[in-house]
């Protein structure tokens, strides 16, 4: 993306701490010119990786490297030749390198109204705004500082956008949407369209209209085409912190405690209470009206029929099998009362 | 969203009927000012509410609501100070009341075409037609009257939206689409893009052009980008009433039969015929050109891999459980078939 | 869609092949005039259809079609008076004729850029390119000769389209993304957003930011409301001839093989490596890291948990019962490791 960009290992280290260590007594480590953030195998002497998990130490002496970011425990184990960057958590070093180096090589939106957007005339942009080319931004809509709203955009009247906050392309903020400051939300997003409601009556489906809104928390990433439904009457609440990533869909009056996290393909019904600090893996399902406590963890594609009130990590997936295996199991588990049933009186005719 | 509308009670009594009643003497009881609709548990003296679920009537002895909507049965119990509006069906009274309240509330969508719209000059527009800001309607479409297009939406050349339909921002129609009357479709909602047919040549896909359309029956609601594919030689059917949640996939010339619903995340694969009064939970699979009944209910996440031909309740979710006890379980499933067998073994020898 | 296109057999089988043969004696069966392709159960006289599975051969008895593409083994089954139009594989035929029909009666994107149309001085536009109203081509971008950018689609500084690529309305590709040659983007389709990636601390998630970028190859078909992320730090790639269906997640850095198939709702979580000439069923998941060798086919709604190095296929759904059925053995299923130590037990106690 920036083939011209480069740094010496001395700036990063000025910008973002850590030991520079060589183990073959090299000098002015810090002179070295890196070019690229790589993977530890694809990388080259311009490279600077990183390795997290100290199970995959032996690629430190395979790699190509020409700094790897290590934990004290394993910093011995980088190849000479090879600059170690010493830091307790080199993951989180990473994350943050990836931030200064996407802020120095990234372009930037520019700041101001495209001529090309419709903006009412009486929203508030705050200073250093950007609207891009094509969006929409109605009446009374609140934009914050900085604030970015990609082309295509739709901003619908009333809504609030924090300080800083950031619409991809192609987002949609329907009326009585309130955004935190320094969220991310992604191409295709819709918050706000209606929850699904309707009252049954004489075999057909009278709407119920919603006439709740969406909040949405500070810090909050939202993945592309995902959904957040507007409330029924109360709003639909999510807290500060949050990460979804693509495709999820989030029912009317969800609410989701702060830094929680789900997976792509993630379905929430309506009115389920998530708690802070929970994962949801990809493709589960929670049904609606239940609660999950602080800090539970779904795993991928399970179903969360009842609430949980206990931390830890739960989980509910038929096992893969070969077509032929499947099948012969898959039709035995729909004997499996009887099978119970069956043991049951063996075990009473062997009891004397 | 409208914090200054308020309305008196006998205003509510005539135009959705009801009876307004007291336990405790009061008298005026149609004088008393409503604010807002809200829940029982966050009502104020302001709040009209409602009971559906009579399990539930201890809450109206709790409530803070100034007005609670409930059932005969159930009206002796609601608190002194606060007014019954008693009706037969809480709930479809309730659904009622929101669009009542809707109808006052809601910005209504300008009449007439917005200048920055791209509206192709023989489009046919009916009587009080609004289209949005940047939305796109191409050669020969027709919009009936008092229909809605929303900012950014597509609507292709030739479609036909009926009579007060209305498509919210950044819906796309494509070409062949014919919409009924009073639809109400959400943002980033795809009708009729290409279904996924392809003839299998020499390990490669030989594109099979989809030449049919979709048409969809009048009063349908389908959710935020959710998607219904044209047909490949005939057309995808959707019939009147049908309710379609977000992110819903509808593969092409799948029928759906009337005031049939479905919850976010389902898939209904190509061909697939439901029948009329059906429901399919959300994240629910159905296979291929298979064949439901009318009056069939899949639970969530279910899958369906057979035709139903009797109406009923359907399921099939592996229950979810605390990690370390399902995948001892998921384990021991691998090897089910053969329990069945050791277990017949024994019986065998048991018997003498 | 077209109903004023004709074309009579002698045309078709010019154009196409195959051979014109009647079972009862008639001549000038070229002459035969065909209006439609269609199914055999609702054809007429004027429509050509086609039998491609040999068990459903009855019906070339029944239908009404004025032609039918049939492979020699049933030729002579097809009905006196409605002509056959015999090659050795139908289905690859028909998808030819449905190529070969939608070339003659679709309209065709108008050459040039719509002036609704936002496209930055410095993007390179092929001969033949059509950019839709209301698109957004930014800085940089490289359009390769007839290529079709639709109504509402953004494309991004710097992205490469291929020659004969075609994005239909509101397709996003954000920077960083290279498409092939001849490659379908349906509505809807988010490439390029950023993959899910966060580093945990002290109880909140520190953002990845994603640097690379997405490759896609030839003739490759996306479906609407689609994603695929861009890479960490290397891309995503998807190989030449994929077909994704709508609705699917392709997480970071994910690797699909030439040719792979995937139906609606999918979602590979980010680094999967998925093989060449592999399928998998609507609704599956497949984890982050795993690897699936190249012929491998994964049912629909099974979730791969663990890499699969031989081809094959592989199921893991839970089979859909009656839901009063479903409950006791969901509820057995929770205790069948039990089940299968009093099993064993019982077997000791019966081995002398």
């Amino acid at each position: 993306m920036s083939p011209v960009f480069s740094v010496r290992l001395h700036e990063l280290q000025a910008a973002l701490g850590g030991d520079l260590v060589s183990n073959d007594g090299a000098d002015a480590l810090g002179e070295r010119l890196i070019r690229r953030i790589g993977p530890l195998d694809s990388a080259d002497g311009t490279t600077i990786s990183f390795l997290s998990n100290p199970r995959y130490r032996a690629q430190l002496q395979d790699t190509a490297a020409g700094c790897v970011i290590v934990a004290p425990a394993v910093q011995d184990g980088v190849r000479a030749g090879c600059v170690a960057l010493v830091t307790p958590d080199p993951y989180l070093y990473f994350a943050r390198l990836t931030q200064w180096w996407a802020a120095r090589t990234r372009a930037v939106a520019p700041v101001g109204v495209h001529p090309s957007a419709v903006v009412a005339p009486d929203v508030v942009l705050g200073e250093g705004v950007s609207i891009g080319s094509l969006a929409v931004v109605e009446s009374g809509a609140v934009i914050g500082h900085h604030a970015v709203v990609g082309a295509h955009a739709f901003v619908g009247a009333g809504v609030v956008i924090g300080e800083g906050s950031r619409l991809a392309p192609r987002v949609t903020l329907m009326p009585g949407t309130r955004l935190g400051a320094r969220c991310l939300l992604h191409s295709g997003v819709v918050i706000g369209a209606d929850g699904f409601g309707f009252a049954p009556t004489q075999g057909r489906w009278e709407k119920i209209e919603q006439l709740g809104g969406v909040q949405i928390g500070d810090d909050v990433e939202i993945g592309a085409n995902t959904c957040i439904d507007r409330g029924a009457l109360d709003d639909t609440v999510i807290g500060a912190g949050v990460k979804l990533d693509n495709l999820i869909q989030i029912g009317h009056n969800v609410q989701i405690g702060d830094h929680s996290a789900m997976a792509g393909c993630v379905g929430i019904a309506g009115s389920a209470r998530i708690g802070s600090g929970c994962t949801v893996g990809g493709g589960a399902i929670v049904l609606g009206h239940l609660a999950l406590a602080d800090g539970v963890h779904i795993s991928a594609a399970s179903v969360v029929m009842r609430s949980i009130s206990k931390p830890g990590q739960y989980s509910g997936v038929f096992p893969l099998d070969d077509n032929a295996s499947w099948e012969k199991n898959a039709a035995t588990l729909r004997q499996l009362h009887t099978l119970r049933d069956r043991l049951r009186a063996l075990e009473k005719k062997m009891t004397p």
